[in-house]
């Protein structure tokens, strides 16, 4: 399947994961939703800054905290 | 493999099919960057509604010229 991870790219220029199997993404004023295969959902403050499909990255950025 | 498809919702309503097999995504200040497994590029004036990965479907809104 298509899911993919998103990871954070944070201030301090580190790359965390932040959640696996991401299906749904959807930016929004402050930050983004993102729903996973497993039912998980969040909202983070961050912006979307690639998505690599074939290798099943999403890489966001900002400080990537719950909204 | 996992690319998707890239359709833009224009402000009239409609869906429009702007880019298929799409690899590489990435928004900037005035628009949205794509690449596909074609070679293709382009850069679109738009921004990120949604994303369904498991659809192989992006969701661009806006209107869609070229920068």
């Amino acid at each position: 399947m298509c899911e993919a991870n998103a990871y954070l790219n944070t201030v301090e220029g580190k790359e965390e994961l932040l959640m696996e199997g991401v299906n749904i993404l959807r930016p929004d004023k402050d930050g983004v939703y993102l729903r996973s295969i497993f039912g998980e959902q969040k909202v983070v403050k961050a912006r979307i800054k690639e998505m690599q499909l074939l290798e099943h990255r999403i890489i966001l950025e900002g400080d990537g905290g719950s909204i």
